[in-house]
């Protein structure tokens, strides 16, 4: 598949590494300069190139949108239009300091994000791990238990392809249900990121569901 | 240890079940009529024993407080005082209908409960499982990787009581930093019970945090 990285920060920038690894064509975009998008591209090596955020978005069969949520609308009007297209977002609504959500619980980013764009095919998933995690996820991608990997969304076609980037990067996708399920995914990600960021251990976090009984 | 069940429904039957098997003296109270209180008593074995509110909160080393929300007022009014007690809650800020959360991202029903008693030394733990699940994993325990339970509060000695009776029942503490966290792991428990009970595979659902990497 063809995979446009929208935001190439932590999140992005891994993504998209794994993405390239697993075999996929990827475009990084949108970062602090055209340089780290360039170095980003050749470490992934494969196909891996830097582009725009509209050469990222253009001819995706994915997009990943990996972007503060203030820099929301800049990345959406220079990536076009995005109907039609399958757009994994795993931003949280956080304020500039990063410290709160902005988003209440009648509400949630990637439902903000869905009226927005209200023609994509919006699934909301990636963001409920560290990006420390990634690598070492992938790397164990052969253990008999993975890790699980939240994803949400109201687009079957988007929930598909959002399930086999999951599985891609290493994890068991588990489909949470429909797209408002954000509201809970997201506060469950800011009690990740206290585990991963505040407590012992190191932000190399990942969880997994498990069913007892029967 | 004597534990105090306050709410002797799905939860605080099933934990305060539990709890006695692992040796302590349980009080149940508060449930829909004495009859059940007496039979839950008796199915639990042990010392195990019905009574009021005000009984089983009284002579306490630590108080499960697992009633629903709307009956705090009433089962804390019951319950007497509660200053410098060890209060476990596990009890969700949800609407009658357990439809939605009724305190916002701005606070948690944990928080809103240190308000009522702020000389309690109140622990947030429990309510982020299905109570399905509790006897699975206490039958499991004796495994080398238990599921996590993720805990919270401001109180160190509080903390301390809940991560050993999590223990108890067959779960691997994980503390997950102060009180306001519940802001997070409530939302969290929304999300487990979508997938518990709105999933394939029945709900006898639990997670674990895991550590990559080093």
């Amino acid at each position: 598949m063809r995979i446009g990285i929208l935001g190439s920060g932590l999140m992005g920038a891994k993504l998209g590494t794994l993405f390239a690894r697993a075999g996929h064509e990827v475009v990084f975009s949108y970062a602090r300069s055209e340089q780290k998008l360039k170095r980003l591209a050749r470490a992934a090596g494969g196909s891996a190139r830097a582009g725009t955020p509209r050469e990222a978005a253009q001819d995706a069969d994915a997009v990943l949108l990996a972007v503060h949520w203030l820099r929301f609308d800049d990345v959406l009007k220079q990536a076009g239009d995005l109907s039609g297209k399958v757009v994994v977002t795993c931003s949280m609504p956080m304020n500039e300091d990063n410290t709160e959500l902005v988003v209440a619980h009648t509400s949630s980013g990637a439902e903000e994000l869905a009226k927005r764009i209200p023609k994509a095919r919006l699934v909301a998933a990636f963001g409920t791990v560290p990006s420390e995690v990634f690598f070492d996820v992938y790397e164990a991608r052969r253990k008999a238990k993975r890790p699980s990997l939240l994803y949400c969304g109201d687009d079957r076609r988007g929930k598909e392809v959002a399930a086999g980037l999951i599985r891609d990067v290493g994890f068991d996708p588990v489909d949470a249900g429909p797209l408002r399920i954000a509201r809970y995914t997201e506060p469950f990600t800011m009690l990740v990121a206290q585990l991963a960021y505040e407590s012992q251990g190191g932000p190399e976090l990942a969880y997994r569901f498990e069913r007892f009984g029967k």
